[in-house]
């Protein structure tokens, strides 16, 4: 085991996702309980680099709780991937005297982590945030819960113009390579079909299921798209392409867009990330290093952030065919 | 003056609106104060020409003050514009005993009204239903203070992603031929600059004005563009050009889309909804025709539909002025 | 095992919550999908015996997956808790040729479903729905999470004015015998102090508490209050106690009330209501009874009503230190 | 006329409401504009007299138009009541050199504002911000528009209790002076009857709508009810005082309190602030003093302080038959 930990780093890193400010929060004032000092490291990697560093205490994190975004503010850094980019990242930290480090983001930020904690034996922990849910050793990332409702809470609109018009709406939401919000939203949102990265059902039979939709007497209909969904097609051309093959409806497109990542987060999202959060300090103060917490079982749980990293969040099948019972 | 008017025939016709229920009900309600007979035409101008009615009492619209969209439906009607077609719906409102029609809509909807109105002699009146407030004769149509809401709480999402990430957005917002809602917005959203179809720019006065905008500090900025901005390029290409032209700008574009037009209405909309709808009522009983009820210096007010269809509804170079200071 | 199903009757009962109507939806397509009837009960066991029900086919539930309330009703029923009661409500049954009963509700609701599948030997089914979340047997009671954000949200905005006056609110939330909304929402609203009915920490713990906060700085403070606090004054009375005894604070009050319970539901409970009908008409179909459909550990799991009815739902006591150590 | 402005000092004073940052925020950029300071007066008069002021830059107000309350705090002063205080208060105005005062509140506010402008020969100027609109003057005062969001989205949810359960819901919002807020709010909510301090229906007449609401065929009612109503019983006296009388309805009672006070001001207010602050700003260097800017007839304009204060805001009566009408 290391020494004694007496100041601890927290920095955001990748996608802002709504929540991250609670997990800033609270991870300042763990901090404060168990009186040693926490430093902000602004702009993800990159200030890690410039040594853009503020001590925080438990009251600048005054009424950040309901904040969307980072006040931490994030940013991309290829400096970090060379070697002498992470020696001179070690050196700040040194300079600043932060014994550890607590890194809020996703899969990259945490390999980030992993390997300078490698190359310079400093103790890291990862906690994650990222409204694409798609890391392995959580069951929820904080900002997940938020971007389905600020996604449904559009659909929702959305379907009072299509109900009104007796249309059909492409709406396209995040995720290049997972479906969660796809298929959560999807279900809260009464979608008629949902296309995302893991399936790929086909056009034919989206055409066939959009017919039968139709006969069934609905009159209108929403399907949702992820990003990195397969069908061959980006959302807009889907769109044509299925006007032309089924002139009985009149089609519509919609890409939700960054609106999903910001907005205050929900109340389950602030207490993930305040539970998290006191896990991740702690447990760095125990000596543990190289995990990312998680919600597992709804319980806090630690996971290594090797597995985290390598591992899969597949998409849950029951909710597929819940899905499909339910939009009959 | 014409016969005692014992049934009123309304219908929602264009784009839906919030708002649009609101006045439905309270048309529906007024008929049942006033002792006479509601008969909702569904699909607009086409349910006419389909005979598509159905009587509606007081409790027929309970709860629906506060949906979005329209309960009658909306649609788009060709046949309308030809003497046979509207021959045809004058015999459906004949057959069906309406002896006068409200019209819920924006400028084209008005003007199938009075077409109607003169070839046929039946009373008619207008009631100003669109997002986009480009109509003559009312300060506020209904679904405008809506739709400035909507747009105002997702900019403010995007506004936590741009400022975590020191990014500069476009953001697209309704206003094909006005740029009301991308004004008010603009304003309300605190977006560094706004481009609308009334007033064109220029691309030079626009990167001068964002270099400024960074130069004074800011670290993210937002700019609001209208759908008809009269700049040239779309808005992608706007910010491919933005991005190209000033390389210190991270640039993303988001386009708001149909969710502009839906969700629960705002106070100011129902209330609005209801006092002109009241009025339109009232002003077919006392024996008026051919007006469009609107708000004017806060007051209910007529407008002859000639005038409401001919006039301009043109944007208040006030706002224009205070959005430049107040982006400093 | 009995006959094989062909009708399923559902009916809501006790408090409503929000997704009640997304259950409800879900039940109704579930049985369409599987080719069975679903007939509607109205309010709760009361609709039982008055015979009050209807068939509800899939077109039936368009548009009410995210309305809050249930399109069923709900309401209290005291001739049910009599043998003749329950004997008018089987014969009811009988004459519907309803087969077997869903019952969406909470602890009383489903004891009175007990008794009467054994007294009648009718298979059923429990959902939990309730905002209190204080059922044995899952994780999430249908509502709970959507009462969350509607908590969070109105103490966000009471901390606006909190803050800008530098007061003290007492905000009581619902909760009678629970303290998981109190304590969640407390968490996600940064309160200060947390008293709930599990835990009775004192008027003494208290003042010292909010002696403490004052003293580290904070210039406003919350306190989340559930009804059912066992510090033995109400609300206003503890209120009043605090102003006397810390004369540094200028104290107010708030009650949330009733609108805790209504709203569009979360896509949390959106989903969470599908899910756990889509499983409690087909365990009905595969010729279980007597089983609460609930949540545990993120799966949809059955529990025995006998247990789900004598079992607790204690309060999570990691999230009691979480909140005390946040709010340093 | 008075030797040129160089330095403005702006306060919140009274209640706190949304659209106040909005103002802060345009009169620090005008005055930037304008090339001239800024300075922030803290906690209202009681800040003049503790000489809590601080510089204000564009900057410093960024991220603020959003957010509810007021940045400045505000409080209640005695002191300046006496001649003493504002001596002192005008000693320190004169020590930080500022020029002319800001005043953003209520009459109270404006009176303290007029007294020191006539015993110091100092230009003031008024914006009314309160969430009440009970102010002669103008037609919105900031705050009012986002405040009757607020309530009409709590009624909302009660709505979807209430009609679940067949209840009558006494909802008390603000207004201890002025019926404004219920009024609106209870057309846009569609509340059955509205109590307010300007009429007094008297109990009989209440009585009697709330049978006429029931026999006509209404599941549910809300009566909105204002703080400051005259029927001569509080609204939870009001509640029991009805369920004797009228046996057939089961009531409930709901105080929306202080959260009407907070959250991110709607479009409506961010521009009013923003069009009322510039104006503020501009007059006094032209050489304005001791008015109040508000909006007449959609159009900023001035009032002398004098008049504001003295003047009625009356409640406008044909929304009182509006509500008599719709609700029927």
């Amino acid at each position: 085991m290391g020494k004694a930990i007496k100041r601890i780093g927290v920095l955001t890193s990748g996608g802002d996702a709504p929540g991250m400010n609670a997990a800033i929060r609270a991870i300042v004032r763990t901090c404060s309980y168990h009186e040693i000092e926490c430093m902000g490291i602004f702009r993800g990697f990159q200030g890690l680099l410039d040594g853009d560093f503020e001590v925080l205490g438990p009251r600048d994190v005054n009424y950040i709780i309901n904040k969307g975004g980072t006040i931490l503010k994030t940013a991309r850094c290829k400096d970090f991937r060379n070697p002498e980019g992470r020696k001179l990242a070690y050196n700040n930290l040194k300079s600043a005297e932060i014994d550890a480090l607590i890194v809020i983001g996703g899969d990259g930020s945490f390999t980030g982590a992993m390997v300078l904690s490698k190359e310079f034996d400093i103790p890291v922990m990862g906690i994650p945030g990222t409204i694409d849910n798609d890391i392995h050793g959580t069951s929820h990332t904080i900002g997940f819960d938020t971007a389905l409702n600020t996604v449904v809470d559009a659909v929702d609109k959305i379907r009072d113009t299509a109900s009104s018009h007796k249309r059909l709406f492409f709406v396209e939401v995040m995720g290049r390579d997972a479906g969660h919000i796809a298929l959560n939203a999807g279900i809260g949102a009464g979608a008629e079909e949902i296309l995302i990265p893991e399936e790929n059902m086909g056009l034919e039979r989206l055409l066939d299921s959009l017919k039968k939709s139709k006969k069934s007497g609905k009159s209108s209909s929403i399907v949702l798209v992820a990003e990195g969904e397969r069908i061959g097609k980006n959302v807009f051309e889907l769109g044509e392409y299925v006007e032309e093959n089924l002139p009985e409806y009149e089609v519509r497109v919609s890409v939700l867009g960054h609106m999903q990542r910001g907005g205050a987060p929900s109340c389950f999202d602030r207490v993930l990330a305040s539970r998290l959060s006191v896990k991740a300090v702690e447990s760095l103060l125990e000596g543990k290093s190289n995990f990312m917490v998680g919600l597992l079982n709804d319980q806090v749980a630690l996971t290594p952030l090797e597995q985290a990293v390598k591992g899969h969040s597949p998409i849950d099948k029951e909710l597929l065919r819940v899905s499909d019972i339910i939009t009959i």
